[in-house]
């Protein structure tokens, strides 16, 4: 028997799968709208040269590359690759539509990305990213109305119990400065730190010494970021930061302007917070919804990126939420609303036999025109063949057809969940599926 | 430079484009929807296994395949390959959950594939195709279902003057034998005819000439099909048809009774429709929107197709659109609503100068919450340069928030169509954008 599965580590998504990633898609797509985020599409399939370099050396393996066409098909070279992630396809967008794009560019785009990685729990080689990007301007009213955005859409998903863990590049610097870890050192000290939340201070300590930082300077930032992790309170956190590096440092004060202006955005100040990947800028953030799933998604600015294909740099703030991993936490704490289990229909009509199709038809045209979603049971089967059909997908009516009620205009409605059966007139019918208790 | 165009025969969609398509595929699934059509998806990469041998010798060659990762990314092996089309993986996902879906399962789906194609003037390497199918009936409850779904659709897109022509694949068979042209000829004698809107009836003449079909055959099913093609009604087709293949044909039958219980649907019988696909069994459809255009999507019923990857055959008959199509031709017609060209924001909020961004992002929050589209410009520039932003992006609305506003709790709001300016209560804000001229 032939292979029936998807490809390895891709996933088909049956009816009620694909409602509950269209039902959190949609929520995303509408709060982005509300802030004048603009939809924007690219093709899967990039040529080969506008990925390459752009993902490191890991990344360039973990690219799906696509055999030349033709006679080039014998020789394995590959000419076109699958898109990797949604930053590099819009600097190409910016770089080639200069011109056609407003000085702000906000977009969204939520589109699937293909990585050649070993899949896992949780991890797939074809996975949605939703990305939220405002390209122009260097204001921090734009990581203020980003966050505010996110804050938004995780309340309207169900979330109630989130952060927003706010840092920024430079704050990072200034405590490493302070700590005597210079410039050249900070990359690798980054790293490590990004690993507090796994390996612990004396993790962290340890691959300080690794890559060659001296342990006075480990323990001194390390102790410092241990000490502020107890405090819960913006303000204070704020307070030991100036202390530990001074007044008027240019991050402090960015994020004590983004926190000034973002009210009620979820915002926590975590001077240990740094974002695995090299290109961030100043903010960054990452949202927390507890301890044991890691986060939903993250991002920051990055103000020397989204020029990569163009003469000049164009400052860049963006949030990427992790659809499959948003998926995943609703999943398992219960979060979809009741009526995305079930078939979409609200009503199924039967048919009586062959000589009253017609009116069945008529009937679901009708019950349409009035806004239902209505399933016509396709054969004269046996009437108890048909009711068994509703019950065993689940839809919620049932109407039956029968001469009598075609005599005297009327159907016999069946609510399946209470058992309830009534012979009504057949303008009535759409009032009683849509409001059954009244 | 480095070249920033997509890939050859792929398209960028900026934000308009994306509205339109998302305007058009909305219409699509609310109509489906309603119809009890349920939405499947599947990935985007199949095991190239899955594909090959399934589209004939040419569609091999269109196939787009996945170099094998790893050491063996250099031997030239692919192991993946892109979507082709979207009836295949309907057909590996029938077979491999054949128990989790139920007996009559109508899905739709709406998803790109890819083709290796030579591109042209409205056809694409990555395209969407919009399917929807219902599988496990023979009845012809299905083939009417489809074609009043799609008349709704198109109705609703704003087709006014369309048919949706139906014919029969037994119908064609009988034609044929009438007219002396045995089984063993009638493939050659279908894709014959499938081109006589092209090359008219001496072209095919001339192919069956070429292709073994003797010239009285030929001529006596060409002159029936050039005489039924001047009748408009259905009947007298149908009159027509009875007389040249006798009374009682399966095929006519068919067609007669998906005429007589899809009411208002459109359908217009033409007994010269071919459709090219050979693995049609019964009812074939496409739809006319004007002569110059061809055909927007088509379908069939196809029984003996949707079991390739399991052990039984299960009968299956679905329609696909073509949603690029629908596109070029709304576009070429004007047909898209007048609010899908602007930016989608309803209004800007200006920024008054460093102090007062929060009472703007404050007022931006309110706007949204009585659902509006509120963009925020994010720097404190001087206010003619806000103003002109806003015109250059064509927001209907622009509210400036200064010093005495703030004070006197108003808003000086200015509609950019009229010119109007007036300084308003800020509770009135959202009424006055949402109806401008009450």
């Amino acid at each position: 028997m032939a292979n029936t599965n998807p490809a390895r580590g891709m996933r088909d998504f049956l009816p009620v799968q694909v409602r509950r990633r269209e039902y959190v898609i949609g929520i995303i797509k509408e709060v982005y709208e509300s802030y004048g985020f603009e939809p924007l599409e690219t093709p899967a399939v990039e040529n080969l040269e506008t990925l390459t370099g752009k993902y490191g050396e890991e990344g360039n393996q973990l690219i799906y590359k696509i055999l030349k066409r033709g006679e080039h098909e014998k020789t394995g070279e590959a000419d076109l690759a699958l898109r990797y992630d949604l930053t590099v396809p819009l600097a190409r967008v910016v770089a080639n539509h200069k011109n056609d794009l407003p000085k702000f560019f906000k977009r969204y785009q939520i589109q699937p990305v293909w990585r050649a990685d070993r899949p896992a729990r949780g991890r797939f080689r074809e996975f949605y990213q939703c990305d939220v990007d405002a390209i122009g301007s260097i204001s921090v009213v734009i990581e203020a109305e980003l966050s505010l955005a996110v804050t938004e859409i995780l309340r309207k998903l169900g979330f109630e119990d989130f952060t927003i863990r706010l840092n920024h590049r430079e704050i990072l610097r200034d405590l490493l400065l302070v700590s005597s870890i210079g410039e050249t050192r900070q990359t690798d000290a980054l790293i490590a730190i990004d690993k507090l939340d796994k390996i612990g201070f004396d993790g962290v300590l340890k691959e300080f010494e690794q890559r060659g930082i001296s342990q006075n300077s480990g323990k001194k930032v390390l102790n410092f970021l241990e000490g502020i992790a107890k405090l819960q309170n913006n303000n204070e956190i704020y307070d030991e930061l100036e202390k530990f590096i001074g007044r008027d440092a240019f991050g402090a004060n960015e994020l004590r302007q983004i926190i000034e202006i973002s009210k009620n955005s979820h915002i926590k100040l975590d001077p240990s917070l740094a974002r695995g990947l090299s290109y961030y800028t100043g903010a960054i953030f990452e949202i927390d919804v507890g301890k044991e799933i890691g986060s939903l998604g993250g991002g920051g600015r990055y103000d020397r990126l989204i020029g990569m294909f163009g003469k000049e740099q164009i400052p860049a703030c963006g949030f990427s939420l992790g659809l499959e991993r948003i998926l995943v936490v609703m999943e398992e704490r219960g979060m979809f609303p009741a009526e995305l289990k079930n078939t979409s229909a609200d009503v199924l009509i039967t048919i009586w036999n062959g000589e009253t199709i017609s009116e069945s038809l008529e009937l679901a045209m009708d019950l349409r025109a009035r806004g239902l979603r209505v399933l016509v049971y396709p054969e004269a089967d046996k009437l108890g063949k048909q009711f068994k059909y509703a019950a065993q997908i689940g839809v919620p009516f049932v109407c039956v057809l029968g001469e009598d009620e075609i005599k005297n205009n009327t159907v016999a409605l069946k609510n399946m969940q209470t058992g309830e059966q009534q012979t009504i007139p057949r303008e009535n019918v759409s009032e009683k599926i849509k409001a059954p208790k009244i």
